[in-house]
């Protein structure tokens, strides 16, 4: 079993896509985070869902549970809709970080080290040097459970 | 919109659930990650779908990309279902550290920024000291998107 097996169609973004289609994608398919692209097609980072989410949340109330709190609740639904003119840019971590990204041949023990060390809930699987797809951890499980 | 608005039931595990039972209700469930509760019902951990995953990964191929690589196919199959003796137990984290867990009345913002901040696609809600379910980060990018 390798990641060419497992592999899925997967929707990519990049660096200009707008972070309420990004969320978009995020709802409408179920997707568990997004692939960045550059102009070449090639991975810039993967961004699990809950760092989109980032986007959403002012840097004080990140960290500062305190600091949620008190905004009240219309405000802080107003907050969460105020994504209108942010970039996926926005979202990519500051520090170049190990990338969960595999080649078609990558074992399920590779997909399952690199997914448990980067914290990632899908590999973008790349081939030729551009996506072909991920391998989400629920198609992992699924295949770890079966027998 | 408050937490209780979008809390849905989440099955709960305990600390001697075996992991390979966890990993079945992860699969069969389509969730993002496991509620740990103690003997009273109040939440002990949170676990994301990935960190079940570093349990069936041997500890040298978790800090060596490079050793996962050099195991073959049939071998990196078999590690991934060595799951049989273990639990829950040991896929917590050492060190202590902050929950995603949350009141009802928890905000949208509050509820974004523990998930950003603990990157977990899913925060415990308790109430009267037990869990009262979950809310996941699907659930509020739904929210997000809705107008």
């Amino acid at each position: 079993m390798r990641a060419i097996d497992l592999v899925t169609e997967f929707p990519t973004v990049t660096v200009d896509t707008p972070v309420i289609d990004a969320a978009r994608l995020l709802a409408d398919q179920d997707l568990p985070g997004l692939i960045v692209v550059d102009e070449r097609g090639r991975p810039l980072s993967i961004l699990p869902g809950t760092q989109v989410l980032r986007l959403a949340v002012p840097t004080y109330c990140m960290d500062d549970p305190a600091l949620a709190r008190v905004v009240d609740e219309a405000h802080a639904d107003l907050f969460l809709r105020s994504l209108a003119h942010r970039t996926v840019r926005e979202a990519l971590p500051e520090k170049p970080r190990e990338l969960p990204v595999s080649g078609p041949d990558a074992t399920v023990l590779e997909l399952a080290a690199l997914m448990a060390r980067t914290h990632s809930p899908l590999v973008a699987v790349v081939e030729g040097g551009s996506v072909r797809g991920a391998v989400t951890l629920q198609a992992l499980v699924d295949r770890l459970v079966r027998d």
